[in-house]
């Protein structure tokens, strides 16, 4: 039996995630199982390197599946694109030992998180990233990221309840224009993590926060000390790290 | 009266192009001329620097229209930026003398042309961009735009039959990962006109035409003997010039 990995790209616009939901159409993962079940004749489920949220978008999402199908890679990865909705791309399909597992063995991730910060709204990036058009102090963001940065109880930034503490190994904020690109690179991130660092950052460089609050948040552990949840459509799964 | 003076941003996927055709609600200069009437209560028509293809997009087309209305500028951008649809985006309003005019005074506009490079297609590109797979050589590529710059009769690049000589000033080819950005600037350009070139660039770089075809569609000044007319959707508007 082949164990096969997939690196994908989606646009999440259309979609309620990554995670199937019973037999829904609207689901990434479940596009993918369909088109690879209907190929092989049987029925074929993916394992992904975890969610993402409606709405958000991947550049480099990981899966892997089984199976004892004899096709090669390449004829299978121009079958499942040319059968999958032209917002979802297989980049790239290879075989791995049987034990590799998407989830289990990820290392950490690396996220990107747009916001479109101009008084007028972009006809282009509007599904791409998140207008904020308040003025920001930029050095203030950058030193809340390096609050951000290291080994810290998460919790007040998620509204999960247990084994919150993560390590954040790198935040950086890129200006192109109007358009800011901020990375999160870190061992793996809680729901709705990076959108509530977002929402807090934001406040921070529009002066509504002060800098010193992500201390509070993080020694509180209170999620609405924290900022908010900014929307999904400005965030992209860029890239899974595996040892 | 003023005489005012609009930049606007536009996704142009949904549309039949800038030019109002009879009653239709699918053409950009229609959408906005609906709103401005509205918001009068007189009827205005609307100016542009010239046609944009149906699915090309727009980073800066100008427009200009004369009202009476004595609404200042920046509530008429935020009413117009409210009641047009997202992918139309009114950027800038500027009152200008009486005399200026959208199409008579343009002095040179500037083109970008976007094409994915590479075997997988893009889940985000594909809309703004075409998808041309063949290996290229950009070096020919290059040779090839030196000899499309400058003064020439571009007959052989258009469907036109009268007054088709041009001046181009400059043709550059970026590279951004896959993403080949082409920019074209130029006192002015003819219908098809960069969409052909850029089939003949391509064409040229990926071998399958020789670099001095462009002397022959340039000598025979015959439609056939040039490239494809590539797809709008790669194609982009960017800047109008006036002096």
């Amino acid at each position: 039996m082949k164990n096969i990995k997939m690196i994908i790209e989606y646009d999440g616009r259309r979609y309620l995630g990554w995670q199937r939901l019973g037999d829904s159409d609207k689901t990434i993962q479940g596009k993918i199982e369909n088109i690879l079940s209907e190929m092989t004749d049987t029925k074929i489920e993916i394992v992904g390197s975890g969610r993402t949220d409606a709405g958000a978008h991947a550049n480099g999402q990981v899966a892997n599946f089984k199976t004892n199908s004899e096709m090669d890679l390449l004829t299978m990865r121009n079958h499942l694109n040319r059968y999958l909705p032209q917002d979802i791309v297989i980049k790239e399909l290879v075989e791995v030992p049987e034990r590799f597992h998407s989830r289990y063995h990820v290392s950490g991730k690396k996220y990107s998180y747009y916001v479109w910060n101009e008084l007028v709204p972009s006809a282009f990036e509007r599904h791409y990233s998140y207008h904020y058009p308040e003025k920001l102090n930029h050095e203030k963001m950058q030193e809340a990221c390096k609050k951000l940065v290291g080994r810290h109880d998460f919790l007040g930034f998620s509204s999960l309840k247990k084994s919150t503490i993560r390590t954040i190994d790198e935040i950086s904020i890129r200006q192109e224009g109007a358009l800011l690109h901020f990375t999160f690179i870190g061992e793996g991130f809680l729901h709705h993590m990076i959108r509530t660092m977002m929402g807090t950052l934001l406040e921070i460089g529009s002066g509504y926060r002060e800098l010193d609050s992500i201390d509070m948040i993080f020694d509180s552990k209170i999620r609405s000390m924290a900022g908010e949840t900014v929307p999904a459509q400005g965030l992209f799964l860029d890239e899974v790290y595996y040892k």
